[in-house]
C-alpha cells in the first residue's frame, strides 16, 4: 500500500511517500512543495493544488494521510495556512476517500510511545523506521513521512482516524 | 457588468448579484449555499466547489468580491471557516482574476461613509442602494450584496483593491 504523507502549509508543504507491507515501511520519496512568498495568495493556491494533483498522479497513493494544524499565535499566518490546507484537502479527496488526519500528539504517541517527544526524537524514529542513511531534510518533508508512518502503524490496528 | 458578492463560511456562504452599470447597481440573486453540519468536513468542501461553481457558471460573473476573514475567538471554527475560504478563493480564480477583497471596515465606510456603522444600518443601505422592497434575507445574502456593492462603488473610482 502506498501512502502519502502531507504537513501542510502554505510558503511550505512537505510530503513523504511510503510503502507499507504487512507492517513494514520503506521511504519512495519525501520533499517539500514551495511557494514564493512574494506571489499573490490566489496563486499560491493554484500552486499548490497544481503541485499536488502532479505528486498524486505520480505516486497514486492508496491512503492519504495529513497533519492536523492547530491554532498558530499569528491569526494572519493561521487564516492563510488554513485556506491553503482548505485546498490541499480537496485537492487530495478528490484522489481517495481514504483520507486521514492526526495531531501532532498522535504523531508523537505512534512514532516514540511519548507525547512530549521532540522534534529530534521524531526524526530519529523517522530515519530508524525507514532504515534511512541520514535525517531527511528540510524538517517538513521528515514531519509528512513522521505523519505517513503514523498512519501505516495506527491503521494496521484501528483502521486509523477518519477526518470527521 | 455581472458582479458576484460572496460572504465566506463553512456552515453559511452567502452570494449576491448585481449587475452595476455606470454607478447603478441593480440586484440579480442573492441566497445562500448550506453545508450540513452533520456532513464530513471534507465532503462539505466538495459541497462548497460544486455549488459555487453553478452560481458562477449560471451568472458568470464578470468580477468577484469575497469579504475578508478576520480572526475569531474560536480557533477551531475559525481554521474550518478560513479551510472553507481557501477553496472558495480557488474555485473562484479558476473563473476570474478579477477577484477583490474587502475588510468589514472597507465594507462600512463604502456604504455608510462610517467605519462603525452596525449590521441594520449595513443592510438599510444595501436595501436602499438596490432598491429592495425589504432588507434581504438572510443576513448572510445581505452581507454578501453589500461586499458586491463596496465593489462596485470602489472600482467605478480606483480599480478595486486587488487581493495580495
Amino acid at each position: 500500500m502506498i501512502i502519502l504523507g502531507i504537513d501542510p502549509g502554505l510558503a511550505t508543504i512537505g510530503f513523504g511517500v511510503i510503502s507499507s507491507e504487512k507492517g513494514r515501511a520503506t521511504a519512495i520519496d519525501y520533499g517539500v512543495i514551495l511557494t514564493p512568498k512574494d506571489a499573490k495568495f490566489q496563486d499560491r493556491l493554484r500552486m499548490i493544488e497544481e503541485s499536488l494533483n502532479k505528486l498524486i498522479a505520480k505516486f497514486a497513493p492508496d491512503e492519504i494521510a495529513m497533519e492536523e494544524l492547530f491554532f498558530n499565535n499569528n491569526a494572519k499566518t493561521a487564516i492563510n495556512v488554513a485556506q491553503a490546507r482548505g485546498v490541499i484537502l480537496l485537492t487530495c479527496v478528490k484522489h481517495t476517500e481514504k483520507l486521514f488526519e492526526y495531531t501532532p500528539l498522535q504523531i508523537k504517541q505512534a512514532l516514540t510511545g511519548y507525547g512530549r517527544a521532540d522534534k529530534h526524537q521524531i526524526q530519529a524514529m523517522v530515519t530508524s523506521l525507514l532504515n534511512l542513511k541520514k535525517v531527511p531534510k528540510p524538517d517538513d518533508a521528515a514531519d509528512a513521512l513522521a505523519v505517513a508512518l503514523t498512519h501505516s502503524n495506527t491503521s494496521r490496528f484501528s483502521g486509523g482516524f477518519g477526518i470527521k
